[in-house]
């Protein structure tokens, strides 16, 4: 019998997933009403796997809250409401869950979600399990199985070294730049990214059956070309545009935002393969369980 | 600074939640569309806390997923989405985590529920967070304080001794008693008893601001009345009726039905005072985190 360390994070949610209907993106979406479809998810955060135990409580609450908002922005849907399961060990401070439970209250009020609901519970280590409903007009989530050959890549900001820089703690979710993206009604496939460039890069290709090359130089980057492709906890938005539409696209960016998003490569008709710079990139990147993982 | 252990479960609750506008329900309930409210909640299922390693793989899926499906049947509301957030170490074998889901694909497909997302995270222990949305006719969910002096409490089914005969791990969520009971117009209000008969059934008092007085031998037992009182993880429906239409609703459980549920007391105008046999009650209740604690 295989363990998890074995198999993988990805490996393993597709074996416990094969017989049910996940679509593998940010967030499920469901038919709700005639205008909207209900967009959920949920996100764990886990004391020594996502942050350590000297971590200031209130970036622990905004960060837990973010992941999943990040989600939504991912879909171009708006968050509405959350809930929390908080798990503690009994010798926790009660006046340190209140500055968590401040650091969320905090990062919804920007982005208009309530937190409505959620459990407490003993363990051995300090989590979070963050669930959320949001809303989206009726089939207009953006989604990973949506790119094609020769779409243009672009990404929202800054890539890598977001656990140096402590990006990973404060980052403010894309919501508003999804929900433009997907009003702007170009943007073709769209996940934010979590686990690294290059691993998530691979789940839209999967998703969509394309390839991908990347143009390294063109990458925005907090460090090196490898912290950019393998670091991961950006929270940037990766999203694709039709190459015949890309320059109306960035006019359009110009012209409401005031600056474009940055184009990092193009989809290719050959799937799986990802290369930067003309090099074919081997697997590498952050898995929880992998022996492989950064974190 | 207090700890969880010094503050208690229900007290850390209540700090934590004192500025949102928790309920207190077992579910949240907001507005969903003209004709329905949505229904939301999450549960927790931690090693060591609710079951232990050496359970069977698939009643650990079938109780995470009954413990959020009996919080819908508590509103009287349908099940519809699940996520699943699952926490697990590295050596965890995945055929016995492919079992758990199978456990819990069993328990939705009874209730026409399904599975649509979620999460796999490294933690010490096995841990499955469960998130469930769920719908029900716009303003008729039922909730712990619609209570009033005078009401008669009733109860679905056996209360105690639900960790020596398995119940807790194998128990059948009142789904379709709970929507029978919101459908009849008569029940004022409802929760399900997961803490112990004591505990939750102060729960309505807090919500309603009544008492309530229980005749011992009336309480429908697996074990002593202590055990009934105690125990916890039960899973009944414990609900109100006005006094003056008890009388028609056992008759409609009798024709519908075929059997009445358990009247096993009334409320009364005494603020937070529960009595058994005449006796006052003291507060002896399974809290998380409580030194006082009954697992």
């Amino acid at each position: 019998m295989k363990t998890l360390k074995q198999t993988g994070e990805h490996a393993a949610i597709a074996a416990l997933t094969a017989n049910l209907k996940f679509t593998g993106d940010d967030c499920a979406v469901l038919p709700l009403d005639a205008l909207h479809d209900l967009v959920l998810t949920s996100d764990p955060l886990i004391c020594g796997v996502h942050f350590d135990s000297g971590t200031d409580p209130e970036q622990i609450g905004w960060k837990a809250a973010a992941r999943v908002l990040s989600d939504f922005a991912a879909m171009g849907a708006d968050p509405q409401y959350l809930l929390i399961n908080l798990v503690a060990p009994p010798e926790q401070e009660v006046g340190m869950l209140e500055k968590i439970y401040a650091g969320v209250g905090k990062i919804l009020a920007q982005f208009g979600a309530e937190l409505v609901g959620g459990d407490l519970a003993q363990g051995p280590v300090l989590e979070l399990h963050v669930f959320g409903t949001g809303r989206v007009p009726k089939g207009t989530a953006l989604l990973r199985s949506g790119a094609h050959p020769g779409d243009v890549i672009y990404v929202t900001g800054l890539l890598g070294g977001s656990f140096g820089s402590g990006k990973h703690l404060n980052f403010t979710p894309r919501i508003r730049e999804g929900k433009w993206l997907r009003q702007s009604g170009l943007v073709r496939s769209m996940m934010d990214i979590s686990d690294g460039l290059a691993t998530d890069l691979r789940h839209i290709l999967r998703a969509s059956g394309t390839g991908a090359e990347l143009d390294g130089a063109r990458i925005p980057k907090n460090g090196s070309l490898e912290q950019a492709l393998f670091d991961g906890e950006d929270f940037e938005l990766l999203f694709t545009v039709r190459a015949d539409e890309a320059a109306e696209f960035d006019f359009l960016c110009l012209d409401t935002l005031e600056q474009p998003f940055f184009r990092i490569g193009k989809m290719t008709g050959q799937f799986g393969i990802l290369s930067v710079d003309g090099s074919v990139l081997e697997r590498k990147a952050f898995e929880h369980f992998s022996a492989c993982g950064v974190l």
